[in-house]
């Protein structure tokens, strides 16, 4: 089984689009293989470039906050089991205190030399060879040991958010109902309420895959051949999940 | 001792981002390592952006045929292994007959689907998610062996501009002189002849990088200190070479 997401309003997307560039960053930061300080540095310099843009931390904040109300809601239910509950309400508070005071850390990336001088070209194709930036070629000569301890310095700017982002999203994905579709000659619409992201997922081998539209409370999905970038239409067995 | 090269003008400025892009494919096209596809795609589109904006076979074809005269006025030397020689005129000549018939060929990549959508949303930050992307999302679950050869099918439009490129500058690097060069208080300053880019070369220890500029007949060197990023006024000694 493939699985495919689709944000269904722009805060979703936003969502989605950090938990990808903190699974490249984590993927990445030990620079174990020739390629992770490329894949590093991209990814690193994306997720600043999108938290100046959009106000994550905000939209955050507000959803944690109501998760956590939804959660104290259910201690007034006994078969909920009451310690668990409050341990992860409790990391909650802790996380929403945490990304409060995101806003002042992340100054710092606009204030380290080394980092914005590598912002300004690592945008443009081809931008990062060693004429342009002698700086960058001269740190990735250096030892791992320092180059480690630098990622996990500029990285630890990020942390609470990336915490409470995957916190938030594991609970969302972990809460939704997975129910089995049939898309008739490959094509499916649904109405929804109140769901973030829908998750579509197909059996690779019927080779097609996706091609989802939708916002809020209408989504609709197109199911394409993988071999001739056409659309398919054959019926399509999926699972799909709203959260 | 780490290598720095900078390129004195424009064309030498492409060879060198072609080079430097066409090393990171290659160092990710067999898909070993989790991050290679993304490098693998980031290079090879680059590279088709690249070669859409300047015009790099034209320059290099110009300068293969007069690296060919060349050699052909040594074998009238006896001193030359006459052998050695017309192999390497041999391999310029067959290079730049393939190199000619490369404009038909980039015009594929202008022709594919998955490429140019993909093309599309590679250069915007945090733009390759999966629900940008469905459709690579599926070809990144596929089977190496489809990847590996979907790879090299589509890198082999660009096999003799980069066999070309890497004979080209191996063979200009191969004929500059090192020589051994002092930067007082950290500044050098030299006027070169026939000089396309410089190479230069500084012991790690000393702890700092060149920050070069220049253009044809003129270049400037100051080495700035990696710690504190600013101009260092030490005594730099380095290896300068002109290709």
């Amino acid at each position: 089984m493939i699985a495919f997401e689709y944000p269904l309003n722009e805060k979703n997307r936003s969502y989605l689009r950090f938990e990808f560039l903190f699974s490249q960053l984590k993927m990445s930061i030990s620079f174990e293989h020739v390629n992770d300080s490329t894949i590093f540095f991209k990814a690193l310099l994306e997720l600043v470039e999108l938290a100046e843009r959009s106000d994550i931390r905000h939209d955050l904040i507000k959803d944690l906050r109501s998760l956590s109300e939804q959660m104290r809601k259910w201690l007034n239910h006994d078969q909920v089991d009451q310690k668990t509950v409050t341990d992860l309400i409790s990391e909650i508070e802790e996380l929403i205190h945490a990304v409060l005071i995101l806003p002042k850390q992340l100054r710092f990336f606009k204030t380290n030399r080394f980092l914005t001088s590598l912002k300004q070209r690592f945008f443009i194709p081809g931008g990062t060879c060693n004429f342009d930036l002698p700086q960058f070629h001269f740190w990735l000569a250096s030892d791992l040991g320092k180059r480690q301890q630098d990622a996990q310095s500029w990285f630890s700017h990020f942390t609470s958010l990336e915490k409470a982002l995957t916190l938030f999203l594991k609970i969302k994905r972990s809460q939704a109902v997975a129910t089995m579709q049939t898309a008739k000659n490959g094509f499916y619409q649904a109405e929804v309420e109140k769901c973030g992201f829908i998750v579509v997922k197909v059996d690779k081998k019927q080779g097609v895959y996706p091609v989802i539209s939708g916002h809020n409370q209408r989504y609709s999905i197109r199911f394409m051949s993988a071999k001739s970038e056409t659309n398919t239409l054959d019926s399509i067995e999926f699972e799909q999940m709203c959260c």
